[in-house]
């Protein structure tokens, strides 16, 4: 597998990041993850304007000359993957220095790493729905920041991997703001409802284009936070991201959700969806 | 420079760790800092015991037949710093292995990293004090691991040192926590006063022994939470970490604490602590 380091492209196993690393210390850096269909990578410049969003809040300048599109293109052209399921993963850390907590000063090259990662489409629980656990949202106060300060996420999605679930979704102050790598839809008389952006959550991709496929079908998309009680009398639950898509939750904390089935509106939104990625 | 990577010792340069390792990618691992008095790791015992705390909490078994004792000793010895004003940094991770938020199933071999870092006695500031500012604690919900995901701690030490403070001290729902690498006390009437321990705080190895100098030195050690207001009216304030020892607070955020000098509490104990790190 050939991969994206520093300006350079070369085996995976020739990457060697520095102990030293503010990413491997510190947790100081971002990262984007973008889905490729038949080796296409699905609203790249959304992604990136996230990275630049996410990088200039944790005041991080974007490397010079690197224009990540042309990255991702090389990479699926050298590994040969135009027909494969796959995604970018991309990561840029502060770069590696000393250890200590302010920024390096002065500033060092920061660390960046892009690579293809391989996808299997998840057709079975796009079909059948998956279940999902709730747990209490102990995360930081900046969600909006994709940062690789995930261990949270971590320990929620390893509990839910635990009790046989496909997702752990965080509730915070009695509401529902998203799941450990996905944002939490529910559905009540044929509207969908979901978190507003802001911090608690990070602001989706495929939330957003959820956000159109709902304006697509004449479906309203309804920015409020949904509380703990209403959320487990929803019509219909559903997770999305990049890799997840739209993904019906049919057990939440082991009790069906509505009639325990997927439900008629995130059928419509995943064929809309499939309609977008297919474009 | 020797340091110990996953069993070996072997120059800094040579260790190589793995683009993919879920200390780099999810801040998936924790840390410990041991500073070293004359080629004597300090309350090492004590780290290791809230080392063991740590991965406890993060689901991550200690590596079975390491002795951090003795990897501390074979550091010093092989690094001729018997003498030096040194310190360990010791850090664990899950490993590396394909990225996804649960543990990885099977589990993979445990990253282990371990150097010594050197240390530059702040004599300076330990005796004139040091300025400090307040900022929001918007770290998650538990600070009593001693986790890698330090993104938080990093953006409020960057804005402490454009400040020219030495540290940020957190406030959360209206009293003080820590600093980004500090336990923070206040001196109200002769005596002490800082944040009990629980989620909110990191359980300090420099912060219980400055509860046994109180006990020495017959100074109270209140364990509660103080309140902003109050914390802006205390007599003293300083801060206290394994390479800050005992560090007096002299001006917070641009205005004198008490006459802005450090005070005669602080000053016994930092003659009390150098007693005990002496011994």
């Amino acid at each position: 597998m050939i991969v994206y380091f520093n300006g350079r492209y070369m085996e995976k196993s020739e990457v060697r990041i520095d102990p030293e690393d503010r990413g491997f210390m510190l947790a100081d850096g971002t990262y984007e993850f973008v889905r490729c269909y038949r080796g296409k990578p699905f609203r790249i410049r959304e992604h990136l304007r996230r990275f630049a969003n996410s990088l200039a809040q944790i005041r991080l300048a974007p490397p010079a000359g690197v224009d990540f599109e042309d990255v991702a293109s090389e990479l699926i052209r050298r590994n040969g993957m135009e027909e494969a399921e796959t995604a970018l993963y991309l990561q840029m850390t502060r770069g590696a220095a000393p250890r200590k907590h302010p920024f390096p000063d002065p500033p060092v090259r920061p660390t960046v790493y892009a690579a293809l990662v391989p996808v299997t489409p998840p057709e079975d629980k796009w079909r059948n729905g998956v279940s999902a656990i709730t747990v209490p949202d102990t995360r930081w106060g900046h969600c909006d920041i994709k940062s690789i300060g995930l261990l949270p996420n971590v320990l929620a999605a390893q509990r839910a991997a635990e009790a046989g679930a496909e997702e752990a979704i965080f509730i915070r102050d009695g509401a529902v703001t998203e799941g450990t790598h996905t944002n939490v839809a529910a559905v009540f008389d044929g509207a969908v409802e979901t978190h507003p952006t802001g911090t608690a959550i990070l602001d989706g991709i495929t939330r957003d284009v959820v956000r159109e496929c709902c304006s697509d079908e004449g479906i309203p998309f309804i920015e409020e936070p949904v509380t703990e009680p209403r959320f487990r009398n929803a019509d219909e639950i559903f997770i999305m991201g990049s890799s997840t898509e739209l993904m019906p939750v049919v057990v939440l904390d082991g009790r069906p959700v509505g009639n325990g089935l997927p439900g008629p509106v995130v059928r419509r939104l995943q064929s809309a969806f499939r309609r977008k990625t297919a474009g």
